[in-house]
């Protein structure tokens, strides 16, 4: 099952699989492109992991960290399929990053790699988008990363068994593949990140981990159309203006 | 009027006037230490600001930052007066930070620093409780700063008039003073603080921004007795436990 979220014409909120022919949802079914579709999820938080593909930490001329490094985006930042990301105005560069979303079914603490996946609801699709003028600029990524709309998150949750060990991972702007990677290229795999993050901080059902982004990282412009591909879960599409 | 949030004997949340009989409600009045006191808010977010008196900024040997340093602490952190905080375990210093805490009103974005006290709906007193030694290796201070209920908070949200300009704010544990000054020595102020962090980020109802803390940062151990007070606000109390 993928399941995503929708208003419907009277402005109710649903959820409904996502099927070849739409959204289906109380024996009726809709068409993605004619109802507002929501994020799939209403996370307290997202905890965003960086430098987490070999590739992109070499991109960046960073070292692999020798832990996760973690970092925050706030519900304030949360976009759904469909909606235009605004960015913030005057800056030189706003970057996408493709990245697989793991979202958490229940509250959870302390819970060790080899049990993670009792309390994984399924996966979704993230673009970690990132304002690099106050990145570079900040100790801790606020401007950087926690503005608003700086996490369009969808189009579905898809159950686990639809994600593959290798699956394919990519973002296309206006159609151009920038992005390509599997997820197995990973270097904190899904369950490690739930262990580590759960050492410190209790997860909520629906909070999301943003597993980090390959190589490939590259400029965002008025008016671009982004979609971003995990293999088995969906395409998540969104377009971008300047504030 | 100072609210705070509890918990009856029957187990609804009420919200009350704390006043020097105890908390009011419905025509009755309970006794803040023989009810549940919660958070007094609900924050979808604490915005925090580092380095924010020039004498914590002298104690830690760091230089005035150019604009407000910011970091996040989402809602896992929160707890409230009379809680007993725990402390990651293993670690070998976790501090105490008072701070004055600026509780937003409505739902706002691109607020002018002239236009700020339209969307503060009072004040409170904030713990800041920071994991060093995590927060050291870190470069954003998830692990040191976000971990569960590291953001005591209360124990009332006082009207705006409570609080005079050079309100004082200090810090005890064991009933020993370890934090004193007032908050007319912050460097970037309130309204500052919230035009910059809403050109970013919209700030909801109830969410939170923690000001920075003052000279005498130190370790909290366990069984620590602590107090925050923030002059005309109250007194917010909580012990400590290592987990």
């Amino acid at each position: 099952m993928r399941r995503a979220r929708f208003r419907d014409a009277a402005g109710s909120v649903r959820t409904g699989e996502w099927t070849d022919d739409g959204i289906e949802f109380g024996g009726e079914t809709y068409d993605p492109d004619e109802v507002d579709v929501l994020a799939p999820v209403e996370p307290t938080k997202i905890v965003c992991v960086g430098l987490n593909y070999r590739d992109h930490a070499e991109e960046t001329d960073s070292d692999l960290p020798d832990r996760p490094l973690l970092f925050l985006k706030p519900p304030n930042t949360v976009s759904g399929h469909g909606d235009t990301v605004t960015l913030p105005a005057g800056k030189d560069r706003v970057d996408y990053e493709a990245e697989l979303g793991v979202v958490i079914g229940e509250q959870c603490r302390n819970v060790p790699a080899d049990e993670a996946e009792e309390v994984i609801a399924g996966y979704t699709c993230v673009n970690d988008v990132s304002n690099r003028d106050d990145q570079r600029r900040e100790q801790n990524w606020v401007r950087g990363k926690a503005f608003d709309n700086a996490a369009p998150v969808g189009p579905v949750v898809a159950d686990p068994e639809h994600l593959v060990d290798d699956a394919g991972i990519a973002l296309r702007v206006n159609g151009e593949t920038r992005q390509e990677s599997t997820i197995d290229e990973l270097v904190f795999s899904v369950p490690e990140l739930v262990e580590e993050i759960t050492t410190y901080l209790t997860l909520e059902a629906g909070d999301v981990i943003a597993t980090g982004t390959t190589a490939g990282v590259g400029p965002l412009s008025d008016g671009d159309s982004v979609e971003v591909e995990v293999e088995g879960v969906g395409v998540l599409e969104h377009s971008v203006a300047v504030e």
